[in-house]
């Protein structure tokens, strides 16, 4: 267990870790991030900054000498860098978390073994194989290279049979899997906490709606009947403790119909902070990255009581320079993540509306 | 106007200004911080760093360049300090903000002249004014001196007339003010903002309770009558005003009872964000911090709605060591200031517990 005055390290130097480090100082615990060169927005608020390679083993010990515990913004942490600092300090979320994530295939035969849904899946190796697997899950059908994707990157979509070998090559002909394409009704999302002692805390859950494969809007709570809110809360939940899992995490669900009822499918899972929580800065009596803090560091979890209905809205690209009226804007909390250059596509702050109990 | 990605340049490097820092963050702005070699905790939360002296010129200078605009967390800045800064970048809150607060009798002078009501006061320069201003205010009476005081430190109460020679001592015998002794029925404080364009907010009136001369508890909404209640708000907005001021400041007033009707009169003025005002950022929409940030940016101010009924602690020195209880009880938000050591009296951080309408 963490004390007041120590240091949680933490691997990427983005926004997630930026908003951890301001959630982790109103606590007494210093932040020491590691990130490769780059622009890297948390070095703005943290204590100590450490600028290397994932592979630089010289400057990962002289980092893992310097706190008490490490963490990390991103699921693609390299496994052989995990593996080193786990040898010298405690790595929540633990090696398991990230061995599980980082592998589509791997990920959804571990929800399965669970036994929880997910659209069907099958593993591509070859043209033959995604032959195979096409035959068996029909068309429309997604497919995915098994590792490094993230928003909407190394996927697309088969229609036509004639589409495969184009499909192939769009994934760069790497080890892939295919995946039922599911005609949801929307999108949600838990975000969960689980502490050292196996407390789990969840969310309300949150609806997200995607543009261009990324985050736009989240809204809370989700329009959700309640026995699928309920599953969607219990499956983050058995996802984490199978997990052995230490930290927030993020549960992406499709909701679709079945029958006269809804039902949650697991899309995936990021063994991290996410960005469908950032509402809970504003919105919640502990942001998620207080929680996730929280729970790093051994300490109990807080509260994840709401405080009212929730629009979260992302600032994509040059929509960052509303920022003026959204300023002037009574109640809307503006987040801004300090990179210096607004690209399209790039994800440089969201605004956080809440209306509390009775104003609605 | 300062835009997203620039850099507010902090006097002092205590937990004002680290809060200060945590909530410029979000809004996309850049803090760099410059104090005297010491325990420095806004530092761990800063982009920028510079430990020098208030008095050396060239650092000054570098620092002053570095910046878009100079704040502060403490009134004792040295004039000639903020009028070199002045010369180079804006400084808010302005010179005639620090000329006022930094001398208890230019500052009481001050509110009587803006039509505000203190307790009664004379200036003390020697032992023989002394003796003329109690003969003058009675006893009861407090001696402060005029300059250097907070927390009580430079203040003694006199209430023999023996005391007068002890008392002159007791305050080294440098300029003072006697003012009469008032029988409060309890303090209040009101914080307010003023930005850049006139505009002032002001959040619902703190009441509260000290404890050796240090502030212990923060209740909001205090317990005021309504007319009494408006003047104080009305008091501060006058404050603002009348010191062409830009920032948040904050006003510390004694309710008395003056016939059958509570009235406030004026203790003191803050040119600063203010320890009574640390509840607003777990109970109100926008927090004191975060409105300095907007107002000394040239920004528009936010809400000063309150989220509930709230109650601050302020963790004294080893009272810092309930974090663990603290951080187990639901609902309660823990705000630890990083310092490196827990001595008697320090302020080491405080604890905010909002109930939320409709829970109490």
């Amino acid at each position: 267990m963490l004390h007041p005055g120590q240091t949680i390290g933490i691997l990427g130097g983005g926004q997630l870790a930026r908003m951890m480090a301001l959630a982790a100082a109103p606590l007494g615990l210093k932040c020491h991030v590691y990130a490769p060169a780059g622009d890297n927005p948390a070095f703005q608020v943290s204590a100590a900054a450490t600028i290397a390679a994932y592979e630089d083993k010289e400057a990962l010990a002289v980092f893992a000498s310097a706190v008490s515990v490490v963490t990390y913004e991103f699921e693609n942490v390299p496994a052989a860098t995990a593996a080193f600092l786990a040898e010298r300090v405690p790595v929540l979320p633990g090696p398991r978390a990230l061995a599980v994530t980082q592998d589509r295939f791997t990920e959804k035969s571990f929800l399965r073994d669970i036994g929880l849904g997910t659209p069907d899946f099958r593993a591509v190796d070859d043209l033959a194989s995604l032959e195979a697997a096409v035959a068996a899950l029909g068309r429309p059908s997604v497919l995915k290279t098994r590792r490094f994707g993230y928003d909407g990157k190394g996927q697309t979509v088969i229609r036509l049979e004639s589409d495969l070998a184009e499909a192939w090559d769009t994934v760069g002909r790497q080890p892939s899997i295919l995946e039922a394409f599911v005609p949801f009704l929307r999108e949600v999302s838990v975000i969960a906490a689980r502490g050292r002692d196996g407390d789990v805390v969840a969310y309300d859950v949150c609806e997200n709606e995607h543009r261009h494969h990324i985050l736009a809007v989240t809204r809370v709570p989700a329009a959700l009947d309640g026995e699928a809110s309920h599953a969607a809360l219990e499956h983050a939940a058995r996802i984490a403790t199978a997990l052995d899992y230490v930290g927030v995490l993020g549960v992406e669900m499709f909701v679709i119909a079945d029958g006269g009822r809804e039902r949650v499918l697991i899309n995936e899972i990021a063994p991290r902070v996410h960005n469908s929580g950032h509402w809970t800065t504003d919105g919640a009596e502990t942001s998620q990255f207080e929680q996730h803090v929280r729970a790093v560091a051994g300490w109990p979890l807080g509260s994840a009581a709401r405080r009212g209905e929730v629009v979260m809205h992302n600032l994509i690209g040059d929509e960052a320079d509303q920022w003026r009226q959204i300023l002037a804007e009574p109640g809307a909390h503006l987040h801004l993540y300090g990179k210096a250059e607004a690209r399209p596509g790039r994800k440089m702050g969201h605004v956080t509306r809440v209306t509390p109990p009775g104003r609605a």
